[in-house]
C-alpha cells in the first residue's frame, strides 16, 4: 500500500472476550477509525483481545512498533479489567491514590444513590505521571500516558498511551474532548480528504486496470478498492485538486456507471434524483419480494417519492393486481420479458406514479429450466411521457426498457442484485445516462 | 472469562483498510467468532489490518503463538492484495500456476462475459504443498497450509493456516463447506454440543435473572447471551442431557416467546409453521416498506405459503389496493387501530389468503405528534376462520389481532423491531400461543 497519509504509526487494542465470541460487532473500531480519519491520521494496526492477561502481550507487542497506542475496556470494576494494573506495571509505574479520582467516583455512585466499595478505590489507583481524563458518565477515569524515555527494555521512547473506558456514552465524549486536543497538539498541517467513487456494473479489476496508473499520476496519495454486491467503491485519498483530477478521470472512463461520489447508496441517489423532479416510482416486485420498495423505504422522505409498492409472487396476483394478461402468463410464463413489461405498465397504470419498475425472475434454488436457469431474471422500467396524464397506459408503454440479467448466486444475493440493478437502470433514466 | 471450551489459539487476521478508516464495520470478525464458538473454539486475537504490506508483520507476530490462523482478505486482483504472496514467501513455499484454478476462474469469467486477464493468472498461483479451497462464487480460490516443521526460523511446527477471501458471499459458503470439516478434523473427541434458545420479546437481564442459575445448575459448561432486534438468543453447550434439560427450564419458563431452539430466523420459523399446515399469508405493509414481505420471501419455499404482498404507503393505495375506507383514514388518521385492521382485512380479501399480517406506523424521523409519537405502530393480525370461503371479508374480520407497539429508535431498527413483532404474531397464531 502506499504511504500512509502521516508517519504517526497509531494501535488500537480493544478489550472484550463479547468481541471475541460473535456476540458483539466492534463497533468502537470503525467509530474511532472515523475520528481518526478526520484527523488526517489513520490505526495501522487493530486488535481485539479477550478480558484478562491477554493485554499484556499486546501490549507488549504493541509498544515498540507504535507512535499512539489506543486502548479501549478493562478499566471497569470487574475481576478482569485489569488494562490500568498491567499498562502501569509495563511502564513500571507505581499506582497511587488519587483523591479527586476518589472524590468524582464517591459524588458519582451518590448521586445513584450507592456508596464507595472496594473496586471504587481501585478505579481511583492513578499510575505515577499519567494523566487522568475525568469521566462524567461513570465511574472508570480514563488514563493518559506521555511517552517515556527509557521505561521499557529496548524501547528507546515509549508511545503515547490512551487508555478509555470500554462503554460508548462514556469513551465518546472523552475521545471528543479530552483525546482529539491532544492529538491536534502533536500534528500540524492539513489533513489530506478522501473521497469515494461508487460505481456500478463495474469488475474490481476492470476498475484498476482503467483508473489505476493515471489517478496515481495525479499526485493523490493512495488508492483502494472496496467490493460490494452490485458495486465497487473506489476511494482516493490526497489533496481536494488532486482528488478533483481523478473525479474527471472516474467520469471520464465511466461517466455513465458512477452512481456516487460520496458514501450515497444506491436507493439514497435514486430518492434524492426523485425528490429534485417531484417524480414518483412505484415498485411490482415478484422474485425480489419486496427488497427494492424496502430499500426505498429505508431512505428517510421515501414517501414524498414512493407511495405503491406490489409484491405479486403469485401469477394470479399478477392479473388482478397489476392487470397482466392471462395469456401472456400462459404463453411466455411468469418469467419472461412481456411479463416483466406489463407488470411496470400495470404498475404505473394502477398507481398513477411517474416510473414503475418491475422485477421477474428465478431466485432458486428450484425452478430453473435449460432456457431460464436459475438466476434468470427480466427487470423493466416503464416512464409516463413528459406531459401524459397519469394512468396513461400506454403513454407509459412508451417509454419501457426491459433487460434481461443472469445472477446464477444464493438466493439473498440474487435478490440485492437484482434490486440493485433496478434501481440502477431508474436512476440512469434520471441522470439522462440511459444505456443504449 | 469462563475457560475456552479448548486450548487450541486461534488468531484472527483481517486485512482491508476500509476497516481501519470508519468506512466498514468488521462484520466478519463478528461473524466468524460466532461460527468458530459453535464449535466450541475461540478466537484468542483478532487484528485488523491495512492493505498491502502490513500483513507480513501480522503473519511474523501471529505464527509462533498460533495453532490456528484465519486470514480474511487480500487475495483479489488488485496489487495491493498480496496476502497469497506473502504467506507463501514467509513459509518459503514457490507460487506454481495451478490449471484448475486458471480452469475456474476462466470460466467464472465467461459466465460474466469476460475474459482472462493478467490478474486472472496471479490468482492461479498456488503456493506448493497449500490445499486450493474452491471458490464457487468468485475467482480468487481459498488456501490452507497444514502445519509443516521448521519451515520458519524459530518455529517447531506452524500453524494450520487458512487464506479466505474477503467478500461475504465468497467467504461463507468455503468456510461451511470446506474450513469447518478441517477444523473438526483437528479436534479429537465429541466437543461439547452448542443449543439456542430465541426468544421474542423479553430482555437480557429478564431472561439471565429466571435461567442463569437454574440452567448451570443442570451442569452444563457455558451460557451465552446474544442480543438481536426483537430477540435474545440464550446459547448454551455442553453435554446433549444438560442442554435437554436446559430446554425445560427454558420452556417452563418462557414457552411462548421461544420461537427457536436452533438458528432459525422469525420469518424461517413462520414459513415452516405455514408449509406444513399447507396455509398462506398475505402482507399489508406501509411504514416497513416491503421488510416484511422481503423477510418472509428471503426463505427458500416461500412461494408455497405467500402469493400477495401490497407496500401501501399512500393513503390512496390503502383505499385502492385494500379498499381501507376513506372516512377511515380521515377520521382516525392512516396511523390508527382500525386502519390497521381494514388493512389486514382488505389484503385477507383481496388475496384470498388465510392470513394476513398488516402494520401502519410512523418511522419518522418526522411525522410524530403528542398521541402518536414517532416510533408509534400497529400491528393487525387477520385470519379467516376455519371453513370459511376465500375473499371472506367478514369471515377474516371475526378473528382479527391488533396490537399497539412504541419503537422509538432508528429508522431501520423501527423496521425490524415492526417486522418482527408482525411475524410473531403469526407465530403465536399459528403455535397456538396466541397472547391474551
Amino acid at each position: 500500500m502506499p504511504g500512509t497519509v502521516r508517519p504517526m504509526r497509531i494501535d488500537l487494542i480493544n478489550t472484550g472476550t463479547e468481541l471475541l465470541l460473535g456476540q458483539t460487532l466492534n463497533t468502537h473500531a470503525h467509530w474511532l477509525g472515523g475520528e481518526l480519519f478526520e484527523l488526517g491520521l489513520r490505526i495501522q494496526r487493530q486488535t481485539a483481545i479477550p478480558d484478562g492477561e491477554e493485554i499484556r502481550l499486546a501490549l507488549l507487542e504493541s509498544i515498540p512498533r507504535s507512535d499512539v497506542i489506543v486502548v479501549t475496556g478493562g478499566l471497569g470494576p470487574t475481576s478482569d479489567d485489569i488494562t490500568r494494573e498491567i499498562t502501569a506495571e509495563l511502564l513500571g509505574l507505581p499506582l497511587e491514590q488519587d483523591d479527586s479520582v476518589l472524590e468524582h467516583i464517591r459524588a458519582y455512585l451518590a448521586r445513584r444513590h450507592r456508596e464507595l466499595n472496594a473496586n471504587s478505590y481501585r478505579q481511583a489507583q492513578v499510575p505515577r505521571g499519567a494523566e487522568v481524563l475525568v469521566n462524567p458518565f461513570g465511574t472508570a477515569p480514563g488514563l493518559y500516558f506521555p511517552p517515556q524515555e527509557g521505561a521499557v527494555a529496548g524501547v528507546t521512547r515509549t508511545p503515547h498511551i490512551f487508555l478509555l473506558p470500554g462503554p460508548p456514552r462514556e469513551l465518546k465524549p472523552m475521545w471528543r474532548d479530552q483525546i482529539i486536543p491532544r492529538l491536534r497538539a502533536m500534528m500540524p498541517g492539513d489533513p489530506p480528504q478522501l473521497r469515494n467513487f461508487k460505481l456500478f456494473g463495474l469488475g474490481e479489476a476492470q476498475v484498476a486496470e482503467t483508473l489505476e496508473a493515471p489517478m496515481l499520476a495525479t499526485g493523490i496519495v493512495e488508492i483502494g478498492y472496496c467490493v460490494r454486491p452490485g458495486e465497487v467503491i473506489l476511494r482516493a485519498i490526497g489533496k481536494p485538486s488532486a482528488l478533483d483530477a481523478c473525479g474527471e478521470l472516474v467520469r471520464g472512463a465511466f461517466g455513465g456507471r458512477l452512481f456516487s461520489e460520496s458514501d450515497e447508496l444506491m436507493e439514497e441517489v435514486v430518492v434524492r434524483q426523485l425528490t429534485a423532479r417531484a417524480e414518483t416510482v412505484a415498485i411490482a416486485e415478484s422474485c425480489t419480494g419486496g427488497l427494492i420498495a424496502n430499500r426505498l423505504t429505508n431512505v428517510p422522505g421515501a414517501s414524498e417519492v414512493f407511495g405503491w409498492g406490489f409484491v405479486t409472487y403469485a401469477n394470479a396476483a399478477k392479473e388482478q393486481v397489476l392487470g397482466v394478461p392471462a395469456a401472456l402468463l400462459d404463453t411466455h410464463g411468469a418469467v419472461s420479458e412481456p411479463v416483466a413489461r406489463a407488470m411496470a405498465e400495470g404498475a404505473l397504470r394502477v398507481s398513477g406514479a411517474d416510473h414503475a419498475l418491475a422485477v421477474t425472475g428465478i431466485a432458486g434454488p428450484g425452478g430453473g429450466t435449460p432456457e431460464k436457469p436459475v438466476g434468470t431474471v427480466w427487470i423493466a422500467l416503464a416512464s409516463r411521457a413528459a406531459g401524459s396524464p397519469p394512468a396513461s397506459p400506454t403513454a407509459g408503454a412508451a417509454r419501457a426498457l426491459v433487460v434481461r440479467e443472469h445472477f446464477p448466486f444464493e438466493r439473498d444475493m440474487f435478490k440485492v442484485m437484482t434490486s440493485q440493478t433496478a434501481l440502477d437502470l431508474l436512476r440512469r433514466r434520471l441522470a439522462g445516462h440511459e444505456p443504449a
